[in-house]
């Protein structure tokens, strides 16, 4: 029996779309109805690798040549190109994820896909990402420049915001000027596959070398880690799970490859006696609409809530515990991520937490009853670690304390974590108990909100999404906003008395754009060199 | 028999001189005599790791109250005391390393030392470095923050200014708002103790916590490994031999710990044919000066030139063999450098290479005479990676192309490295062989320098003293050079919609300082937020 047959989907590679040497085939469900989708996706073998990393490594050297404005331009035909698409894509999309066509995916996600990759194309044109450093007395000047050859693996739960043929750790990788080669998302291969095409297309248009964007659906564990850790390879943008992540951290770390992670993240959520006090009913809704929102499947979900015994949490819970029960649950990503919820539930119940609603699959339906939990806070200090276990989906876990200190203990035995919300009174009722918790919760989430919960993620130039191990791999990188996120993919190059017309234009004495920031003699300025 | 003695030296925890509870102790050795010194040096036990760790957890956090102006004190008062103990710091690092009291330790290694901490100081007061950036419309600031309880571990080739309890990452940790644990390098634990002292008096007079600065002396391997993975520490710079260095960082990444190394690099040299043509007599002294330098101890020390075959390379060569053999090779920094540089020099030419001269151990003394090899391009790409072994100290391997193509080859072959230089003639007679090898070679190191030996390292806001691994093990940062070098010792931390009142001073309304820049809505300013 062949592994694939001539109807097996084609992958991208070195411009062209061409047949994988496959070790086999999978196909993609669609959530909502559990029936398997007709196409047929390859599992590529190594020898697709090498074509891929002799192809990319090209790319990378042309790339070396090419202004920023083809680059932006090419980020610019692809924006325009998605939202010309946007109603046959949000379709696909929705099939392979049950996320909603409206408003979700055609009104908010994919016009945060193009919007991002607009916003790279400016960061590209603008040049002012790359922090070009300037020290005219002792001529030595230095810039980011392209890292080389990137891989990414996308999430399931963000088909065009993160998907890696397009979301925003492409878009980073390409502004920054390096080639991509795309991991498909396995859940929805189908979709990354229309935006591989869309990106082919304005890749040809804009006159980048054809592969600038490669991709392919699905590898072997074993040849994943062989891929990252690859001479050709320069560096990995990952976000999933954390298992899968950390493998893949392994393999790069010992071939010394940076490699930046978007792993799991439980998001506390600290109400303060105040504040409770003053408009409890108010937070029962915004916290129930936060830990619901795309049947909680973000990675900023709110799975950790943390408040003081008394009687307005009891009412808090109580609300929340109502609203849970009578909120329709929603359809889940993944049989696997409706299986992975349903443990994770259990294994918070097993290790001792009181499960107020939910936790029960749904027959029939890629859904699991709204769950919400609850254990006190000296039962969770006896086994952080167990009661940190993310529920990815629509389930929150609160942690019940006797005082502030103990809400104190319980945020230093906390994980590294993507964000962290603090909700206190209008007036100073909260304000000693703030300032004895914050600094404690600053030093462990990337994000620090005030009376705003954690789902929100603005792309920023100011916003961090990122933070402590085991929420990312390094806590001085964000993978959204920009042009911080560019950073990522960028090695320093110092140029030491290189003769003026051989320097890099945005480091010669005339601003390249007139437009660029640049650090000359430790002033930020537009300005030439003088 | 007891492991120590009552006289054994003690270290520094918790701000204090304490017995070590050692496992066993050690000596050192002076270098120009073979002797051993009296001193005895504990081997610390993991309970002295638990006393530091601990003290420098509560320090972190200390710390993160205290303000600029205070840590900046802390650094100036430092780099006074340093620098009024000049002559006896010079005298009692000569004795451990037998590098010169002058000019090299008195007039520029101290001066260097103490200037790097002013820079720090400054860099630290005026925090700049932290990139505020502030999204008005979104209300959402960020900027770097201190990443935690740092560990340094320096090398044997810079008693001062890469001293773990003095130099560059020493500096760069602190200012960032970090306490340090410096793990002193054993060839040199007697001027450690020296500097460790001077910090304690400057860390008490500047009303820091106590245990901002710790020091001990030694570790066994699986110590050293469980200190860089412990949960209290944070960030690790290491600077030192690639073994050690990599299994550090085998550590350090299983925990997701950013750890920054300064491991081996061969330092790539070519001098195109026209230079050598036009002005190969003074290339001859000017290499030579730069190779034999503190006895070539240097981390960019030229290990590998790469030149076209002809009649001016071998005039080149010949001349350059001639002063290596007249130059009175210098005393090593120890026997273990000797016997290793012994043994790579043997590396290479058992892998090939002609010994043109040197390669000879000195009996009774710490030298080997000065060494000059040479390979074909051809048999250096036969196994470009057992050429590319690091002879670290008083050798060079000069590798000679047929064509400028080969020349390109052979930079394609190259790992990753601080430096790489290329010489070209005054006129256009190398610019297409400039234009030709110039990118390969940029992408695989950090510095890129024309006409210029890489030996010299400015501490400039522009310097790169990094590159990509395994140089270093990140190519984004440089550890020399400040600001930039702090950015290794920082968390990038958001605050999204935090209340004014409660914001970090560097992210209100008002500039802290009126001089700090931040860069506001995309601009660079060191206005207020208006």
């Amino acid at each position: 029996m062949p592994t694939t047959t001539p109807q097996t989907e084609k992958i991208l590679v070195a411009g062209a779309w061409t047949a994988s040497a496959a070790v086999r085939s999978f196909q993609s469900s669609n959530p909502a109805t559990g029936e398997q989708l007709p196409q047929q996706y390859p599992v590529s073998s190594w020898d697709d690798c090498e074509t891929l990393l002799d192809a990319a490594a090209e790319a990378a050297e042309h790339l070396q040549r090419s202004t920023p404005a083809e680059i932006a331009g090419f980020l610019e035909a692809f924006a325009d190109l998605i939202d010309a698409n946007n109603e046959e894509l949000a379709a696909a999309a929705s099939l392979e994820t049950a996320l909603p066509v409206a408003p979700r995916l055609a009104a908010v996600e994919i016009p945060r896909t193009s919007n991002q990759l607009r916003q790279a194309a400016t960061a590209a044109r603008n040049g002012s990402w790359a922090q070009a450093t300037i020290d005219t007395k002792a001529n030595i000047r230095s810039c980011y420049e392209p890292i080389g050859p990137v891989c990414v693996f996308g999430p399931n739960n963000f088909p065009f915001a993160f998907n890696s043929a397009a979301g925003g750790d492409f878009a980073a990788a390409i502004a920054a000027g390096n080639p991509v080669i795309a991991k498909a998302n396995t859940s929805h291969p189908g979709i990354t596959k229309k935006l591989a095409e869309l990106a082919l297309q304005a890749v040809l248009a804009s006159g980048l070398h054809p592969a600038t964007v490669q991709m392919i659906y699905r590898l072997s564990h074993a040849d994943g880690a062989r891929l990252v850790a690859d001479h050709r390879v320069a560096a990995i943008g990952y976000t999933g799970s954390r298992k899968a992540g950390l493998t893949l951290k392994a393999a790069a770390d010992q071939a010394g490859k940076p490699i930046y992670l978007e792993l799991s993240s439980v998001n506390p959520v600290v109400l303060m006696p105040g504040v409770l006090a003053e408009r409890g009913a108010d937070l029962v809704s915004e916290f129930t609409t936060s830990v619901l929102m795309g049947t909680g499947q973000f990675c900023t979900n709110p799975g950790l809530l943390i408040l003081q015994a008394g009687t307005a949490t009891e009412e808090f819970l109580e609300g929340t515990r109502q609203k849970f029960v009578d909120a329709q649950p929603g359809t889940l990503l993944s049989s696997g991520v409706k299986e992975a919820l349903v443990n994770a539930v259990q294994t918070l119940t097993n290790a001792g937490a009181t499960l107020l609603c939910g936790g029960r699959p749904v027959e029939n339906q890629c859904s699991v009853s709204n769950s919400l939990l609850r254990v006190s806070a000296k039962d969770f200090l006896r086994d952080p670690e167990i009661f940190q276990t993310e529920a990815f989906g629509n389930a929150s876990l609160a942690v019940v304390a006797d005082s502030v200190e103990e809400i104190g203990k319980v945020v230093d035995a906390l994980e590294g974590n993507l964000t962290g919300c603090i909700y206190s009174s209008s007036d100073a009722t909260d304000a000693a108990s703030y300032q004895l918790v914050a600094p404690k919760l600053a030093r462990r989430v990337g994000r620090l909100l005030n009376d705003k919960m954690p789902t929100g993620v603005a792309v920023s130039p100011a916003m961090n999404h990122g933070g402590p191990f085991p929420a990312t791999g390094h806590p001085g990188f964000t993978a959204v906003g920009i042009p911080a996120s560019l950073f990522r993919f960028a090695k320093l190059t110092c140029y030491d008395a290189v003769r003026e017309d051989r320097l890099p234009a945005l480091l010669r004495d005339k601003n390249p754009t007139g437009k660029t920031w640049r650090s000359i003699d430790l002033n930020w300025t537009v300005a030439d060199v003088s």
